[in-house]
């Protein structure tokens, strides 16, 4: 096997030459790609209906490190990790980098959490009463302090506010007191940082959520600043939206900070990134790839970050396997030969426009990956190399028992 | 029957004087309440798989004004009428309002169409071609000219633009071109006029529809000038979008220009208002109807219109019928006790806030309507009265064969 | 306010009566109707982002059983409670059948719970190792066990079985083996009881579930025998999917076991029941007053069970406030003018079919609904009562600090 | 690039090997692979705002099947062709044989239309008329009639019948009428001839569908005969149901009868097969290929047919490029390596499972499919020869103008 993928991706390499692509510009992109993994991908999740231990899942902020260094180790493209106040806070945060440094990690997107603390029942930033919005703000410095303390440059946001039912709550008032609130909190963010607004349709609200859709997560960014933007969680949409094209709109926009990757098939699933359309998701890297490759369409780099939950799959097995579909899913977006895509547009050549893309979805691009892989040295099969080792043994060794303050992440 | 409705108009009056309600502004409200009938509804429709005639349906715009002269008559609350162009075109638009007048009503808004003509298979504001595009906005010139010939202060945008696969057309200069058009048509605008701009998620384009959501809608109404608003309508929405919380968030957007009233069980089906999930409408109206009590909320008046399409159902039945259940949502939204439910939702006192709703909503309001429709002098029971007519056996009657010109209107 | 529901009831029957309709028998039918609460809706409950405890929550069976009392002894049609095993699992049924009877209440549905054990994170009866199938049918025969002991006559059973990802498991394997397990489970039934089975679209297995709607349910009850019935629980379905045509469908196969009534807008919201769509559940009580008005329509009585997870709303205030919203459904759906809508039907004629139907759902039956429950000696306002009463205080401070066993109750 | 494919096929086989897999059993299935293409595909279609005319296309039953002839001469996989009563009746059916012969292709599927006709409005097999059944058992009859005719062993049976609004009919009415009815139709069946049932959640009606989805159409097929079966329509579900679990479940239930291919993002949008999730069309073939590999688990070939409406692409591009993404889907389908995928099974190992199914699906099989092409006679690449052909410019030039009788075909 070991020589096939060389023979392999030396006929791919000729292909995309026939096709007209370049293929070292290519090349560029896919090895320049960076994904950040989240803490809470590394510790115990479930559903409503259990939580099921694994043997050796992290159950601390530095057992979470540990295993997005292997992931970065194996990868090659993780170098930065996600984390959530107050499950991953420390004590002194010179020593937390100092040992994300040694995994050879960084801290990335710092994530507030202002849903679990019994006062947030009814809500946060939406709150009807002041002392609860004051306490969510008073979070918010905390964060912006944390940042500031790791070198983060994104607060990234979301919001379980809503209502189950219909009366609990005035939809405009709450809306003004989120304008309020995330207004302030921008105020707050470090000097050359980022604020990402996420939405999501439902859940843990049953009835509305305050910041449903795109629409309203634009309008508050909008409101707060050119820094405040739109984060995408790809499964916090109503069944049937076309998530390629909000994404583009956002582009256009300005408006367009960063995804949170996962799955679904039905509601929130929190699935591995891929699993279910794969096709969607590699129709969303061709906007992003576009506009990528234009000078001065993006008024930052977007960031990609997952944001998952595993019940069934091994947790690290499957953070790996995602980054494996998420760049499969951006170096097949890379292969759309853009100039033809264009020529058949313009003359509404409704079957050749989607061959064009349909022709790099097809491509098969592991020996591709593989080869960048090789070049940036990483494994060259990461999930398969993980399963081979003995990571999950030793670690199911060294981790037993409960450490305290290890927290259930989901979102 | 015709004492017992005195009797419990008596009852209801007390129950809801015991409530704290103001009896007086509740009548008031219902009284001035309006609602717009579209032309088209009054035609032939049906759907892809067929359109089954009716004996009696209108085949010209003359025939349309007749059966919406008919309905206001009945109802007294529906004195404006929608057109749709060019199926509603006239030689003579003086003529038109002449005639309009004699049936006791008034054109209303007007609808371009940018959809039926051949022209239009890859779109019209969208358009990849120049060409296309300025006869889309040589039409729009067309009918804001009609605008002033008629009198009409509202041009309501509806779009087919979008695309049925991934690739065929570049989302974002499809959105650019979109910009350009809609500020094109807004300084076509008639002075004192506004312009509506309608969403939709998807139908007749298959994998994205330009204006796909009330976000899109809203964004570029905000990039034309404050007379280009939102136009809710009701079915085209994904599943479990919660549009009351839409509405509101228009409303204090200041954007919220009017609806289709229509109702749906999956797709854009085109049903009557209120017949799938009335307690929805009602809490529409309820968001509605708390905005219209507050001064200065509202730029402008919302503007009420159905929008239907009735294959199985008798057209001008379904219409009459349609404007009793939007009277009846109305004005039971208009029972909800503001100042109770404010206190109970500043304890989040959710059964309660519920209840103050539920019990709005589970109050028969029928001998209100009846007594609010002997003041206004209209049917007390515009529909049963209907019924009983002979109407449709003597239009059916007078209305044999074909004329030319009679469109299939659906949107 | 006293005097005024009675003046109102007696117009209403003057009312029905001018509508040809049978008072007597409406009042039969309304006095006549009972609805089963569940132990698990009394007690703590959340979503997978937090449990929000609630002061005065219910720990134990026994205190779960003097709510369901408090909850039967206000609304008088309450009058047996589903158990869950094992959270409800006690050391002496005939001790808690009396502690049930003291209470005024017994015990009803038995469910039990093949989920929550880690031995059934891949599944119970569908899962590939015979051990683990086993385990759960002798926890099946513990549960008939039970059944016996309390006198319960239906199994209820709910299965959280299903995969997360393609490939993860071969479905028509699990199918044979849910065949195996449900017919041996059936054989384990106590005399003269029926077995139940629910279905779910998704959640917490989020690709695929084995009994995934009411075709797969119903497959599997034909082939156990007449007393394996199907569960329809409101909130399992897809968006869109009509609840009221396939329970006729299920009617007419005489298979129609019982409902779990809640309510959603998203996903499995376990919302209060009629809270997102009332007009949905009359719908759906149109089709079973229908058939419980013939004779031998029905092999056995529908079991009316509430399963509902209350989160910010008073757990039982929720419960009561649910058995009135479900009586006003059924109290609506008795309003239906059969006769007159046969003939409307005949005739084709839609709009008049729709308005019998609409008809009976605008009728205010809330003074019906108050002089029956005057006749059963409940509360004529049960859950007006119940907020005026100082039970929640009282019980926050009886049922103070933590209690062994108390489980989280969910499905 | 004509040598590239063969150097990528020698590397595909190789791999294939290295897999385990037996090349020479894949290439047989994959030759042995037939797609049935509808009559009504080659002529006129579009949605309710309209139809918009395509130079050259068919507007005869005659010029339909030298549209299929010219697609079955590409594809080497597409011999028979569906047609549609009354849309391609025929005066001479032994003549019409002989046309299509020359064509090299074979009458197929005969479907009845039952839905056109203004008798139709309310329901055929379900109307309230006794009438309105015999004449849609009459044509069923004329449909029967011509099976034997053409030498069609497959009658396919798809109803608009439905209801718009509650009331509008009795469902248990219904259902019991369609009960004898197809129980009528199965009778009528020429020997060894199939009936195949299709079901829809909706459209054209719009409140319920009396063949509303799989579990309706199986239980029809049942109390029918063992030649009753269910044919399932790609686009024919709710959002979120898991095509390829229930596809498996009558598959265990021997009552798969066949596909109508196509995809939809929103509802039954028609478009081409694969073109919205390709992932979904695999994970379908994957149960496919895998009863197909097992003798005696299918009683009857499965039909694969092609059922699609395509508005903005040239219809016979859309046709040859269906063809094409059907045989990628089983191309690839056939590449799972069943018994690692068995074992990862059997040890609940949730990403070796799924990494067995997404190895083949992530396997680019045009080398593969060019290979079996060659070895059957057919072009390597249809679509591209195609559209380097002159043949629309040709059939755009002698199609001209109008021919009596062309229906619009959508189901």
């Amino acid at each position: 096997m070991a020589d096939l993928w060389r023979e392999e991706w030396k006929l791919l390499e000729r292909k995309l030459q026939d096709r007209g692509l370049d293929v070292t510009a290519i090349r560029t992109a896919v090895a320049n790609f960076r994904c950040e993994t989240p803490s809470w991908g590394y510790g115990p999740s479930g559903t409503r209906f259990g939580v099921f231990p694994q043997p050796g899942e992290a159950r601390t902020i530095h057992e979470k490190l540990e295993d997005a260094g292997e992931c970065h180790r194996l990868t090659g493209v993780c170098p930065t990790v996600a984390v959530h106040i107050p499950w991953d806070k420390a004590d002194d945060y010179d020593a937390l980098k100092g040992f994300a440094a040694q995994q050879k990690v960084r801290i990335g997107a710092v994530n507030p959490n202002v849903f679990q603390d019994l006062d947030y029942k009814y809500g946060s930033f939406g709150h009807a009463d002041e002392r609860v919005r004051r306490k969510a703000l008073e979070h918010m410095q905390e964060c912006c302090a944390i940042m500031k303390s790791v070198g983060s440059d994104i607060l990234s946001l979301w919001f379980a506010d809503g209502t189950d039912y219909p009366g609990q709550a005035d939809f405009r008032e709450r809306k003004q007191r989120f304008t309020e609130c995330l207004q302030a909190t921008y105020k707050m963010l470090p000097a050359k940082s980022r604020m990402l607004i996420e939405y999501k349709l439902f859940e843990p609200a049953f009835y509305h959520t305050d910041l449903a859709d795109w629409g309203m997560a634009l309008n508050f960014a909008q409101k707060c600043g050119e820094n405040a933007q739109v984060l995408v969680d790809l499964g916090h949409h109503a069944q049937g939206v076309n998530i390629e094209h909000l994404v583009a709109f956002l582009i256009d926009e300005k408006r367009l900070g960063g995804f949170h990757f996962n799955n679904r098939k039905y509601a929130d699933d929190d699935l591995t990134c891929g699993s279910t359309n794969p096709y969607e998701l590699f129709l969303i890297f061709a906007e992003l790839t576009a506009a990528e490759a234009e000078k001065s369409t993006l008024p930052h780099p977007i960031a990609y970050m997952i944001d998952q939950s595993h019940n069934t799959k091994n947790k690290l097995e499957a953070m790996i396997q995602t980054v494996e579909q998420v760049q499969t899913a951006q170096a097949k977006a890379l292969l759309v030969n853009r100039k033809k895509l264009k020529a058949a547009q313009a003359n509404n050549d409704v079957v050749g426009a989607e061959r064009c893309v349909m022709e790099a979805y097809n491509t098969d691009v592991e020996p591709l990956l593989m080869s960048v892989r090789e070049q940036l040295g990483a494994a060259l099969k990461p999930l398969e190399i993980f399963r081979l080792s003995d990571y999950t043994r030793k670690k199911a060794e060294a981790r037993r028992g409960k450490v305290a303050g290890a927290g259930l992440g989901v979102n």
